[in-house]
């Protein structure tokens, strides 16, 4: 029998330009069926947590120089997430397993690739962690930290949107590493969490800052030897003035790039030769043959409490579109999750 | 016998702002010595060839911000050269030996600190080959393209100034290697010899073109592996949206920016991230162990005629200040040189 329901999702309306904002995005209702039609490998899946990601933005215009697709007017916005398998075309999946990966904006979803899907093997964690923490962001600050920018215990490390996803776990592998670590956020509450809850050396509002570059020398008066890059313009000319010699930095996101017409330039280049820098972009999708190392390390420092995570959660597909948008005003404290069931 | 001479120098009046002039730097004559002081582990050497080489500017600015000292006003500039030992206080030279390193812009120098200099072991060449490719910019090339860059065969490079002592050895050495090699440079004259005496696939004259995306582009369809980096500013963001995944940039120089008060502002620098860029820079001081291995290399290239080489030979010492002024304009022709006497 073909179960078929109705399906509230989550649509790009057009191409935009610019901040995005909610009107950019509508709730519509279509229909579903619940089992994979005949003759398709792929599964259907009841979506549980959304993530919402700062990259997506670059999905919502039509350009040639991103990596990924844009998304398509009208149809599911597509992003990562955590579902649960209703019905499946292929051995690799049966019914009930749960799977992170790249799902749809909608209660439910046919996914026709699921090559990039993680099983989810350990459920003594929250679900949602797949978000995050155990999931892309987490991958990202392992790959990011450990591959990139190859610390050496006790070096200087600096992070940007230091609260965030990503942000918050590089500075605890940081510090787990035995690393001075500092992170820059946009609100006295996130300096709080980073110094109280993540355990970093030291925090800043950059908002405070008039010049980045002498709040910087403050904090590191010997400079800094690795820079885990996720904001860019004047964050970044600031830390240019301020590494040490053979320092690297870990560019894994410019967020403060993503929504303008112009990007900004950014000035002080000529550090990378005088620093002997070496400035290196990484896509975390390139290192998640790495993910079975990756949990080895992390799921012990989860259980001995060595790692705190935090997310910021909107409960309902609807609050979706404004969980989005919130990244780039700083809105989320933490992971932003979106709940679209919790089973 | 304590044998003292008239010993012409060039020096820098006082610390400078923007473009070097001519009139920064002045002619004076002061007696010298050509017996090393009792007790000193010197050498006095006879100057033979001097370099002019771009970071010289930055020593003509009093700055916290660059890796080597600034000159001192009234005295001699220091630069690289090609001498011949007149007296030596120390067991590593001896009198009539050759050597090449740091000296002064004058006749004669008192070297004290004789632990950078090399002993030219190999004169089948000409001698004002080590201000260049045997020197120090040979050096410059042969890290940045190696070490820095790891090049694949087939892989497409570029380089920037690839007319100048550096980047006509690099391409060289990338087409010895296998590479398909495109270079720039700032005039009709310097184009025709990339092509035709350096063996280059391509090279155009940057300074007609409008749109330096679009001609790199031109070059290019398939996009770039390995930048070779001499000139930053406008020339870096172009080659950012023509890089491909996973590419290089070699930052060896930017000399488009040494001049400039403010520097430019390079806005393309999220291309790292999108295409996964390595963006690194380096200083050839730190690669002089590599010499011996450089020398075996490149020796029998000379030899076997598979290296071109051009200099570009300013007569007499008053001739250094406009020579050296002239590497920021696109003056010189090939590698700068200054003949000071011929033994
Ligand atoms: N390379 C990869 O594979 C990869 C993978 C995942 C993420 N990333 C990148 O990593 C970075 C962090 O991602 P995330 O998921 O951890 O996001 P997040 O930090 O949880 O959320 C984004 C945060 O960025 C900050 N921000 C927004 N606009 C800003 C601006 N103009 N200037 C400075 N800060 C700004 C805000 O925090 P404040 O309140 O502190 O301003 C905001 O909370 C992003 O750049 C993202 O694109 C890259
Ligand atoms: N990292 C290191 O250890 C190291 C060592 C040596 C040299 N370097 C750097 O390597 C680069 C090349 O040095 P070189 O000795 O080979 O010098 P060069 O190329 O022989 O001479 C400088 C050339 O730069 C070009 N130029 C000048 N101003 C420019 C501008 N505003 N825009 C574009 N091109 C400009 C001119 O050629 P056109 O006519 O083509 O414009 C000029 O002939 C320099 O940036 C230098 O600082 C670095």
């Amino acid at each position: 029998m073909d179960e078929t329901v109705d399906n509230k999702q989550i649509v790009l309306k057009e191409y935009i330009r610019g901040y995005p904002k909610e009107s950019d995005m509508a709730t519509q209702v279509s229909k579903m069926s619940l089992k994979v039609p005949h003759g398709s490998n792929g599964i259907v899946v009841k979506n549980l947590y959304l993530s919402c990601d700062p990259y997506m933005r670059s999905r919502m215009t039509k350009s040639t120089a991103v990596y990924v697709e844009a998304f398509t007017p009208g149809q599911p916005i597509v992003g990562y997430g955590v579902a649960k398998v209703v019905d499946s075309g292929t051995p690799k999946f049966k019914k009930d397993d749960l799977v992170w990966g790249m799902t749809g904006w909608e209660e439910y979803s046919l996914i026709t690739n699921t090559d990039t899907l993680f099983k989810i093997e350990h459920t003594d964690v929250p679900l949602s962690y797949y978000t995050g923490l155990l999931g892309m962001p987490g991958m990202t600050a392992y790959a990011g930290f450990y591959e990139v920018a190859t610390p050496k215990k006790g070096e200087y490390v600096f992070i940007s949107a230091a609260s965030g996803a990503v942000g918050q776990l590089v500075g605890q592998f940081a510090k787990l590493f035995g690393c001075y670590v500092v992170g820059s956020a946009g609100s006295k509450e996130k300096v709080d969490l980073l110094k109280n809850k993540f355990g970093f050396d030291e925090a800043f509002n950059y908002k405070e800052e008039k010049d980045l570059a002498a709040a910087l020398k403050r904090y590191f008066p010997d400079g800094i030897d690795i820079y885990f890059e996720n904001v860019g313009g004047k964050m970044l000319d600031a830390v240019l003035l301020n590494m040490r010699p053979h320092g690297r930095i870990a560019v894994c996101g410019m967020i403060s790039q993503y929504n303008l017409e112009n990007p900004e330039g950014v000035h002080n280049l000529t550090q990378v030769i005088v620093k002997r820098l070496r400035v290196e972009g990484f896509l975390v999708f390139e290192y998640y043959h790495l993910y079975p190392k990756f949990l080895e390390m992390v799921l012990p420092y989860i259980k001995e409490g060595k790692i705190n995570y935090l997310e910021d959660t909107a409960e309902g597909l609807e609050s979706a579109p404004a969980a989005l948008i919130g990244l780039y005003s700083g809105r989320n404290i933490g992971k932003q999750v979106v709940v679209v069931a919790r089973e």
